[in-house]
């Protein structure tokens, strides 16, 4: 079937967008579309102007003959900014204070709109590791995990808090959660995780960071590496943080259950450089 | 800022792909781009005419003062054939067994590009039902619904089957797993579903459809209504099928631990009309 330039931006643009992190050789979409490399050359120039201008990301090109293009999703500081201000305002909102100072996100997690926006965030930050796989712990997790793994198309896999479940031979670890002092068990799938694997642990809250300490040392059984850790929210009233880098997105600065009153703020994201 | 046509071409269809399901306003994009509606219109035509050619959806346009355009992700018949051939392949593999006759489903709903492929389907297939939210049981339904969900542009709620979860006040119920015949709990946060809801009902797999059919009782506690069920396996060798009126991508006709064999074939996908 051919094509006219038009018809070749619209399912050029949907193609890259549905295969972000992955090379496409100029071949593929000048077969697809049968059409010279030098007419494909100048729509992809097309493309990369306007992700760029606006905020969409950006095309690699990598030249030679295994060359091709590549789609990086990345996010502009004033998007990101305000997508962090929305998170904090939606947050802050006291009705969410729940019986033990716990807080509601569960509409927030719920949002697939809002945690693409946070998949893009933290897929513009980690853009440049190499991730071969997100890991979260079940259940809040997951929502971020897929989001972040959809941007850097890379597999999740999911650590479960108890061993009732049927997915053959486990690995088990005790941790102690950092907040509550208590000793509980994660567990993970043995053929889930392949040796070796850089690993990005996501999770929605941190406290002390003993969850994702547990997940830090479930890898080191996998001999797995840690690429990077991100949280949704962390919450900042801690002595001692079990985890050093970790990017979060919001900061929960004070929960006054008497007052009623939940103060939160930017997380440190942008004290990294995106 | 000023567009021409081949950057507007991208910009739009990178709007439209993310906003699924949503009304446009033309001057929306007229005002985005500073272009004419004239010129918007055309610009439209070349997209729905693009995404009806390769099957990535269709344009709606609704006219009148309050209209605009909606996007509708659909798949084509060859595309959806190939997908559950994809899912019937790998899910055939007896390297999938596990000990007690399970099967091994982790890295399939762990891959998000299949899960997307997934969700795909589903919303195509429910795309002209009235579906205000999405909803599965913790944890392995979680990306089937998030997959769907992005397609339709609604909210994910996520039944628990424990009850240690901090979301306020829950409601619960009790109810019998359909192969097992033990009683279960299941337990909904009362604030994460509206009065008279329109609820789609999806899992990862279906035997008798005890799961499933909890769901269904615990939707009528909220007064709520079943808008559609989707699972992604459902298991053939069942005397009495506790739910009536499903769709299944794929249909586990038998499991045979002793030779190691795993026969699968098509769901009832293709019985209902696209």
């Amino acid at each position: 079937m051919k094509f006219r330039r038009s018809g070749r931006l619209v399912d050029m643009t949907y193609y890259l967008l549905n295969h972000p992190h992955a090379l496409v050789p100029l071949t593929f979409f000048s077969e697809r579309y049968q059409s010279a490399k030098s007419s494909i050359s100048e729509d992809l120039a097309i493309i990369k102007q306007t992700f760029e201008q606006q905020g969409i990301g950006t095309l690699l090109t990598v030249p030679g003959a295994a060359g091709g293009v590549k789609y990086i999703p990345t996010v502009r500081e004033e998007e990101a900014k305000e997508t962090i201000r929305t998170l904090c305002d939606t947050i802050a909102n006291p009705d969410r204070l729940l019986p033990g100072g716990y807080l509601y996100l569960t509409d927030i997690l719920g949002n697939p709109g809002l945690m693409k926006r946070v998949g893009r965030l933290f897929a513009s930050i980690f853009a440049n590791r190499e991730i071969d796989v997100v890991m979260t712990v079940a259940t809040k997790g997951i929502p971020i995990a897929y989001a972040i793994a959809n941007y850097l198309h890379v597999p999740v896999i999911i650590v479960r808090r108890d061993n009732k479940v049927t997915e053959g031979s486990m690995v088990s670890i005790n941790y102690v959660s950092g907040s509550s002092k208590r000793i509980q068990t994660m567990t993970l799938a043995k053929r889930s995780l392949a040796e070796g694997s850089n690993v990005l642990i996501v999770d929605d809250f941190m406290k002390a960071g003993g969850t994702i300490n547990g997940m830090i040392n479930l890898l080191e059984e996998f001999q797995a590496k840690v690429a990077g850790i991100g949280v949704l929210v962390e919450s900042e009233s801690i002595d001692e943080r079990l985890v050093d880098e970790y990017i979060s997105l919001v900061k929960l600065s004070d929960v006054d259950i008497k007052d009623r009153c939940i103060r939160v703020k930017e997380g440190n994201y942008f004290d990294f450089t995106i």
